[in-house]
C-alpha cells in the first residue's frame, strides 16, 4: 500500500515527528555508480528556505544504508534514510478535535480509527516525499542505462495563483498570509519508443499512479490535455514526420496507446494550494459541534509548488524506470521490422 | 501488465477481430447475486448506434463461463466472455506501412517488433474495453455490500468539441466527417470515508491508474481539478461543516490524503477527438519515407466519448472495489474515538 | 489470488462441470512460434486412459483465443481455452451434507460460505490444472529463448506407494479399488547461473509457490532435500569441480542462496493418494452429526501422480520463465569479472 | 523481490557487515499494542551463544522507527532497524576467487556481475533474517486479532544429524570441527477453517513460498509430507469425527485443498548442515583453476537448525498474517448454512 512499481519497486516509511523517514528501493540493477554526493542537488531543490516556503530547516543528509557497496549498487535492496532533526511533537492534540480543512486529519482519523501519529500530520506529511525524491534520483541513473540517449527532465512552473509571473504571485500570496496553487509542467526527452504497455500498465497509467500520490495534485494531464477535449480531430491531427516516429506537433505528449512514440514526454499537474495559511479559517469542533475560527500557528508554504516540483519529477523517474525494467524483460526475441511488410 | 487491482483483480484479454474478448475477475466475495441481465444496461451504454458512434454492430451478448453458480458468486475467479462476430479481418496491412496518426500502429510495431495482431488496432482496440465494463457491473455489485450506504454513479459529457450543446456539437462533427473531443464527469454518491491509502494507492492513484488505461484519456482532475492551480488557499478552503465529515464546497472532490472523506467523488476527464476522421490526414508512408495523404474507410466515431462514459464509471467502479476490500482487510480492530481525544 | 508470476503472469479459471476452464497468460514476449498443436504432448500426458487413470474422457482441445497471430505470440495475453464435454453436473449435493474426506468440500464451504459450486469440486477440480499444463508449453518456449543453452526437462515417478516398481503398484491399487501415492522427481538441465533472488522471490520460493498449489502435492524438496536433515557438514560439502559452477554432487540440486548456479535442477515433490477410492470410507454427515460409510461411486485414479507429474513440470516451467525474464530486466550493466578480484 | 505478501507486506534490506539492516511491514492494521520488549523474546531464540552457535554477539536491540505510536500500530509502514555492531568488514576479496561451496559467493557473482556486497555474504547474510523475526511478532499480533481463538506456536527440532539426541548429535558435530543438518517441526492450533485460496495462494503455497526464502531450507513438507507418497489411499484417509471439521489423524496437516481446515498447521522443514565448517573443504581457484583446500576461519554454527527455528516460525506467522487479512477482505456476505443444504 505504500511500495510502488512492478520491478522498479519503491517503498516509503516514516513519519514528520518520527526519528527519521527513508525510501527501500528493490530491482536497481547492479553495477551503477551512486554516492551520497549524487543525491544533493535534488534534495536541495525540495529543502526549503526560498520565499514562499516553510522555514522548517532539515539537513536533509541522505545516509546510503544498503544496496551499495564502493561506490556501485549491489542489486541488493537501497536503503536511503534522513533524520528527522527539528521535530516539534507538540501541538497537535487539537487537531484531533477539530480537524484542519483540506488536510487528512479527518480522513486518517476514520480509516485508522484514531490510532494515526497526528504530529505534524505524520505519514501524511509532506516531509515523507523526501524518500520519493532520493528514489528518483536512483530512478534516473537507471533511466542513464535503460535508454539509448541520454533522458533530460525539465521541470517548471507554468502559472502560480493563475499568473505567470511566478515570483510575483508568490511573493503576493506570502505577503498577505496566503497560499497559491500552482502549474507544474514536466518534459522529459531522449526516450525511446516502445515503453508501456496497452492497458493497464499504460505508460500514463504508471506515471498517474505515482503523480497522485504526492500530497497536493488535483489533476494531470498529457501533451494537449484537458485542450483535446474541445478539439476536433481533423484540428488535434499529428501526423508522422520521419521515420523516426517524429509527430507534427506531438499532441500526445509522447504517448501513444500507453506506450512511448519517441516523442517528448510532456504533462502537466495541477497542484493546490496548501490549505495551511496564516489567515484565519472556518471549520467545525467536532467535540463540540460547532463552527470555530481555525488559526494555523507558524509560517507556512505559500506556494508548496516549488517544492513538489522536484517531487513529482522523482515520480515521473520512478514511473519511468519500472517501465524501461519491463520492457527490457518482454522486448521481442526477433524483428519482424514492421513496415517493410506488404 | 493487462491486469489491474490487489484483492479486486481484472485481467483482460483479446483482440477486434480475433474469435473474442472477454475478462476474469478474481477477488470477488462469494454470495452475491449475479446474471447475464445485469450487464445488459452497461453494456448498451457502451454499444454502438447513437449518431456519433460507429456503426460496427456487435450483439455484445455477455457469457459468464465460470465464478457463477445457481445465480450466486462462487468467490472463485470470473470469466465473462463475448464473441467477436463482426470482423472483417482485412484491410490492415497499410497500416504497418503507413501507421496511422493518434493511433498504437507505430508505438505497437516498435514495442512488440512488428509481431503485434494488426487487424482492427489488435489488442489495442476499444473493443477490449467491453470486458472492462463488464468487470464494472461486478464492481458496482461488490460495493452494493462494502459501502453503508447505496453507492450511485451519475456520468455525463459536460462539453463536447468546447460547447456544452454535446447534441449539436455530436450533429455537427459527423456531418463534416470530422470527430470531437469531450469532457466527461462521473459523480459517485455513498463512499464512506476511509477507503484508499496515504501514500503509493491513493484512491486517486488507484483510479488513476484504471483510466488512464482507457484508450483517448488525455487528463484527469478531482474535486477543483485544474481551477486550484490558479486559486487563493483562502478561496480553495473548505471547512467540514457537519460530523458527518461533509464540507461547504466538496472541493477535494471526496478524498483528503489519499482517503474518501464521506463526500461526494467527483472527478473530470479529458476525452480527445477520435483520430480516424472521414477526412483525409497527412501522414508518412515509412516504406517510401515520404508524406502521403490517409484516407481511413468506413465511418467513425464522431464523439468516442459518448461510448467511452460507461467504460470509464466501470474503470473507477473496480478502483473502487478494490479499495473496498481493501479497506475490508485492513480495518482497525478498535477504535479510539478520534475527536473526543485531548 | 489465482494468479501467479511478477513478468509471466497466468491465471486459471474454470469449474469442473461448467461450460469450459482456461488461462490467461500475460508477459509472453513477442515473436514466439506457436501453435494448438505444441500442446498436444503434454495435454497428452495429462488425460486419463492409462491403468490408474480415471475414464473421464475430454477430447481436450485448446483453443488459442487471443495473443497469437499468424503462428507467432504478439505479446498480447493469450487465451487458451478448454471446453468441458463430458460434465455430469449432479449427484455432488451429498457432498454438502457428507464432505468427502480429504477434499475441499468442509473448507470449501466454510471459506465461501457453502456459495462454493460444488459440481465435482468446482473449482477445486484437478479439471483446473490443464490451463496450467498450457501455460508450461508456451513457458518452456519462453526458456528457449532465455537460456544459452536448450533447457530439458526430465520427470518420472520415482516410486509409488512405496514400491520403486510403479506399474505392478499402481496395477494392484487398481485392482484393490485403492489408490496410492507417489514420488515424483523433476530435472531440468540447460539453465544458466543467475536466475532467482536471494530473498523472498529465491528460485525454490518461486519454485515452491507453483507446485504447493497443485491439488495433492504434500511435499517438496530439492537436491540433497529431506536428507540434508540428517547429514554431516562434511559429508554434504560440494565443492566445484569447474569454472562453469559445476559442483562435485550437486547436492543443492541446482541453486545457492536463492540463485540457479548452472547445476542441473533437481527437485522431488510427495503427491498423496487420491482420497476418493472405490472402497468405503468412514466420515460425518454434517447435518445429522453422525459416523457413516461414504461410498463414492464411479471409477478413480489409482494413482493421480501418473497425470500430476506434467501438471507439476508445467509448474517448474512458469515459475522458471519468470525467474527468466525477472534475470533478463534486472541483470548488470557491466561486469566486473567477479573472480579476477583480489 | 525483497518483498512478499499481499496485504501483510514485509521488505527486507541490509548487508551483514553494512551499517545495519532491517525491515518494512506495511499492511499491518492499525490500534495493535507493540513496543520493543515484545520482541525480545523471538530475538533472543535467533541469537548466537548457545552451544552450535556462531560466537558472532549482537546486541540485536530493535529500534521501532516508523508505525506506532503511543505503543499502539498505526497503520502506517512499520519500521524496525538493526544496527551491525560487531561488523569485519576484511577477509572476504578471497571469497571472490575461490567461491565457498554451498553458498552464494558464485551465484551472486553470476547474477550480480561482481557487484555484490561480498563482505560477511553481504544480503545474502544469515544476518538479514532477523529482520524477518521482527516481522514474525508484528505478525503473531496480527494473528491474535484476526483469529477467533488464541493461535499458538510450537516449534522443535525433531532430529539433528540423524538423531533424535540433539543435544548430544550438536555437542559431537561441534567438538568435530564439524557442522549437522536438523528436522524442524511447526505446530500452530487456534487457527479457524477459510483461510487460503485454492490455486496460486494456497496456504502451503504462501507458506512455502516464505520458508524456501530462509537460508539453508531445502525440503518441506505438511501433515504426512513425503511419508504420504508411500501411502495406501485407504490408510491415508481421514474422515471428519466432529462438526468443527477435526479429522481422524490429520493427515493433511491442517490445510485443505489450499484452505485452512481448522485442524492444526503441521509441516517439517529440512534444514542442512552449514556448509561453512572448522574443516578443511576442497574447493577450486576460479582464478587459477585448480583444486585447493579452503579453510574457513574462526567459529561457526554446528546446527544452524538452532538459530533457524524461530525464522521459519517467523515466515510461517507472517504467512499465515497475509492469508487472514485476505480472508478478511474476502469473506462472503452471507452465509448458506452449507451443510444444510439438499
Amino acid at each position: 500500500m505504500n511500495s510502488a512499481g512492478r520491478l522498479f519497486r519503491i517503498s516509503l516509511y516514516g513519519e514528520s515527528h518520527g526519528p527519521g523517514t527513508g525510501v527501500i528501493i528493490d530491482g536497481c540493477p547492479p553495477g551503477i555508480p551512486i554516492g551520497e554526493e549524487d543525491f544533493l542537488q535534488d534534495l536541495g531543490r525540495r529543502k526549503a528556505g526560498a520565499e514562499g516556503t516553510t522555514p522548517r530547516v532539515e539537513a536533509d543528509t541522505p545516509a546510503i544504508l544498503s544496496g551499495v557497496f564502493k561506490g556501485r549498487t549491489t542489486g541488493a535492496p537501497i536503503h536511503i534514510g534522513f533524520r528527522n532533526e527539528n521535530t516539534r511533537p507538540d501541538d497537535y492534540a487539537s487537531f484531533m478535535a477539530v480537524p484542519r480543512p483540506g488536510h487528512a486529519d479527518f480522513t486518517a482519523a476514520m480509516k485508522y480509527g484514531g490510532w494515526q501519529d497526528p504530529r505534524g500530520s505524520g505519514h501524511f506529511s509532506g516531509r515523507i516525499t523526501i524518500g520519493l525524491v532520493a528514489a528518483g534520483v536512483v530512478a534516473k541513473k537507471v533511466l542513464g542505462y535503460c535508454a539509448p540517449n541520454p533522458v533530460q527532465f525539465a521541470t517548471r512552473i507554468v502559472s502560480a495563483g493563475g499568473s505567470e509571473d511566478v515570483t510575483a504571485a508568490v511573493h503576493d500570496a506570502a505577503e498577505h498570509g496566503d497560499s497559491i496553487g500552482a502549474l507544474v509542467e514536466i518534459r522529459v526527452s531522449g526516450l525511446p519508443p516502445g515503453w508501456g504497455e496497452p492497458f493497464f500498465d499504460a505508460a500514463e497509467s504508471v506515471i498517474a499512479h505515482m503523480l497522485f500520490a504526492v500530497p497536493a495534485v488535483r489533476g494531470l494531464e498529457f501533451g494537449d490535455g484537458f485542450r483535446a477535449a474541445s478539439m476536433h480531430g481533423s484540428e488535434h491531427n499529428d501526423p508522422f514526420i520521419d521515420r523516426s516516429g517524429r509527430t507534427a506537433r506531438n499532441g500526445a505528449g509522447g504517448i501513444n496507446g500507453g506506450i512511448t512514440n519517441g516523442n517528448e514526454l510532456v504533462l502537466r499537474i495541477a497542484v493546490k494550494p496548501a490549505s495551511s495559511i496564516g489567515l484565519s479559517q472556518k471549520t467545525l469542533d467536532f467535540v463540540h459541534n460547532r463552527q470555530v475560527d481555525l488559526q494555523i500557528g507558524g509560517r507556512h508554504d505559500a506556494c508548496i509548488a516549488l517544492r513538489s516540483m522536484v517531487v513529482l519529477e522523482a515520480g515521473v523517474a520512478c514511473a519511468l524506470a519500472d517501465l524501461a525494467l519491463t520492457a527490457r524483460a518482454l522486448s521481442p526475441y526477433q524483428s519482424n521490422i514492421p513496415w517493410r511488410q506488404e
